[in-house]
């Protein structure tokens, strides 16, 4: 079983772990979850994956043939084996609600927990988060490109395997995909199941227009005709308005599909047909290796388009297969409770991270829209408190990697923290929310960023700045750390 | 449950399923597995996933609780229901081998079946086989570019899922990789796994020298310093060459991991400083979003790197994140137990399908090079009985779409079928090979294409012809279809 196994982990967070253990080293340390830029040069990026980590993590748990394995590798002692066999996740978690608009450098997940516990789960953390990401921002971009309207996803037969599957339709309709055709998902998550025929339908009958006739009898509610087998214009769409004239009779609705060709030309040809035929409410549905720049250049040519099948390329990320998230310590323990903040600075400058607890404050203006994102000092037991950005109060805020960038704002409406606590000592504090509320928080998310950051070539940078305090506490690590050269 | 569920299919060969069986249209059938193009502009494929198909084919079926899901959605009849409660696959299966090489066009999978039941496992047909060539195909060129090097793969945190992780260490071991840090596909493959420390190691603990004198104490045997958490050549080459002189006082040697900066810079850099210490043994890893164009170039240019981690873009494709595979009608029931050949033409030339059943054989010349791949009609029930390929004669062989291409070649040697039967009636006809074998069989296959047709870019096109009779009945089918309009 994969689901819950503590051993779905990298083996050096095993040897590292056995290291911590046995130095005494198991202490209090923070690490938190950020992605460094956005994947498919996007302007935004939708968070999601959440309940499915905090699940797994629920059942986190080393199986004894497990532990017999990493018995045989010669590589453990027993005693760790044994502190192993009992090892649940115990600390707390926080983090920004699932379909929230988000941003590079933002902490999307903070696990504050021992150091053994927190090293463990890196990797089941990463893997059901950034791959969730990354589908939920795609199918935002495909649900914008056709201009909110309708989009199944289709991906299961060349999605990563099974669960590539599954993770990626609970993804795709949170990022605003209306069903799939994933049965199982279906089930499995209360998504609209849908589907049109196949191929081997029409080929399994003598004539095109058999295997039309034949469906429309079974299926009179839901009869979309698959036109493309022979020929679309030569042969599909007169057999589909032949079958369907017969169902017109009986007072249902038709609608078409398009798999090949060039989906313009032929969805324009196919409507004047239905048209012609007097079925002006017979619909399009279309499919073939779409993504949302395809979508968008469909859509703003006018094509009469009435619903899109969206699959490989949602599912798998297409261009871009893996979201950047990675998971770094921020502060590891002083031995007493207390915590020293740590960062790493790399040999490239991208790679350098925010060092400390932080809190992301998003600032709206007084019409409601997002205007930036702020990294503050969120470490309420240090010495000065955890930052809370005062109303009516001028900041400066600083660009988090070039020294010399900044900005003042003077924020009018109450600033909004993303980072929420919701998991206390190893327990959930709250239910999961539904997919439905999940899915509204990202069309409502994304109606307060403006157009510009919606783009989905080359848009509007938006601005995500690190507060006083913290650059006061970086520029101070990264001079201790050169004075100690 | 996904594993083995027969509710991860697609809703519409659900939906095609009942009509069928309202029709009693469940006659034998075949349908053809095979893919339209190479990925990664790749000159050859591997063609893996059949074990993990096969096996879930055996437990394919539908539990009570998707019954009563299906029977919600209200679109399934009461009887048919029940005729899914009795789900099984019973048909029989051919497949090439695991692990062999090959190409676009050619049968990988045949399903000779009732029609419901080669229908409803498409989906978890496709996705386990697409799935893992993809992966397969990515660490052979991986591998390749390496030299036949030391290749790990490190992808757990940045795959598509958990199976997306899992998979693809089955697959990238199958394609060349050594081992994987995923410890869960260790214990459930019998994979070697492996790893360093990370950056979190280092940050724990108060100085970068203490971390690695630490790890050196605990893990003599299998110590490598990740050398760039704070400077590589600043810090981290110098504190792993003081703690590596006393592991090297306790006759132990150890390794170095570059993970940012230069890659080629920094490791000639670190080789010299390691050989004038005096450790011309101490090994050089590397990782940083490495791919098999990345690690050609370091390794043309003598960069000299001992091993390479390769993470994100082996376990998802990279650039290219699915396979190709479909699965097709190639021949449909006649209702006295016979086949009719069918196709599918549609409105891409590309995406037209070559009829009836079909096997694949591999010519090779007489110092055992192959020369090219031809299908050939492969029906024992047919009229004119299966075609097979005879030593010492002249053939014609045509190019599967461009009528006028074609070449004569008189095979030397007996030429190879590459399908083979593996389950008949629904029951495995032999045990799976192990991982190792099917791994040799990459390494064995490759070193029988010429070096032109693994060239990582531009490749040779390797040949895959029809024969003269395939090439009869295709025409012969168009024309048909070309009279009835």
């Amino acid at each position: 079983m994969t689901e819950g196994s503590a051993l779905f982990t990298d083996f050096y967070e095993l040897t590292m772990a056995q290291g911590f253990w046995k130095r005494n080293m198991d202490r209090r340390s923070v690490f938190e979850m950020f992605f460094r830029r956005q994947p498919f040069n996007s302007g935004f990026a939708i968070f999601a994956g959440l309940e499915s980590f905090l699940e797994k993590l629920k059942i986190f748990r080393f199986a004894d043939s497990h532990l017999e394995y990493l018995d045989s590798l010669g590589v453990f002692e027993k005693p760790f084996l044994r502190y192993l066999q009992d090892f649940r996740f115990s600390g707390d978690v926080w983090a920004v609600d699932e379909g929230t608009i988000v941003f590079p450098q933002e902490p999307l997940i903070r696990i504050d927990a021992g150091l053994i516990e927190a090293q463990l789960i890196e990797g089941m953390l990463l893997n059901t988060v950034n791959f969730q990401s990354l589908v939920a921002t795609k199918a935002a971009r495909v649900w914008l490109a056709s201009d909110k309207g309708s989009v199944m996803e289709f991906g299961l037969r060349r999605a990563q395997g099974p669960d590539g599957a599954m993770s990626a339709t609970r993804a795709a309709y949170i990022g605003g995909a209306s069903g799939t055709s994933n049965t199982l998902a279906g089930a499995r998550f209360g998504i609209p199941v849908m589907g049109t025929m196949a191929h081997s339908w029409v080929m399994s009958f003598p004539s095109e227009l058999e295997a039309f006739d034949a469906y429309a009898e079974i299926y009179p509610d839901r009869t979309i005709f698959l036109i493309d087998t022979y020929d679309t214009l030569e042969s599909g769409i007169g057999h589909a308005i032949e079958a369907g004239a017969r169902l017109a009779a009986k007072g249902k609705n038709f609608g078409v599909r398009l798999d090949s060709g060039d989906i313009h030309y032929l969805s324009v040809k196919v409507r004047k047909a239905l048209d012609d035929a007097g079925f002006p409410k017979a619909t399009i549905a279309v499919s073939n290796d779409l993504d949302e720049a395809i979508i968008e250049t469909l859509s703003a040519a006018g094509a009469p388009i009435d619903s899109w099948g969206v699959g490989t390329r949602m599912v798998t990320g297409g261009e871009e297969a893996a979201f950047t998230g990675v998971y770094k310590l921020t502060a590891r323990g002083n031995g007493d409770g207390g915590l020293v903040p740590v960062m790493k600075f790399s040999d490239n400058p991208e790679k350098t991270t925010n060092p400390a607890l932080k809190q992301t404050w998003r600032i709206h203006d007084e019409a409601g829209m997002a205007v930036a994102d702020v990294l503050a000092l969120a470490d309420p037991d240090s010495a000065d408190g955890a930052e809370v950005l005062q109303v009516g109060q001028d900041h400066a805020f600083w660009h988090p990697a070039v020294d010399y960038r900044h900005f003042h704002y003077v924020p009018l409406i109450e600033p909004v923290a993303l980072l929420k606590p919701c998991m206390r000592s190893g327990a959930l504090l709250a239910p999961h929310p539904g997919l439905p509320e999940i899915r509204a928080r990202v069309s409502d998310g994304l109606e307060s960023f403006d157009g510009s950051y919606k783009r989905l070539l080359n848009p509007h940078v938006y601005r995500v700045a690190i507060t006083d305090r913290l650059k006061d506490l970086k520029l101070g690590l990264i001079k201790e750390y050169l004075g100690e050269r």
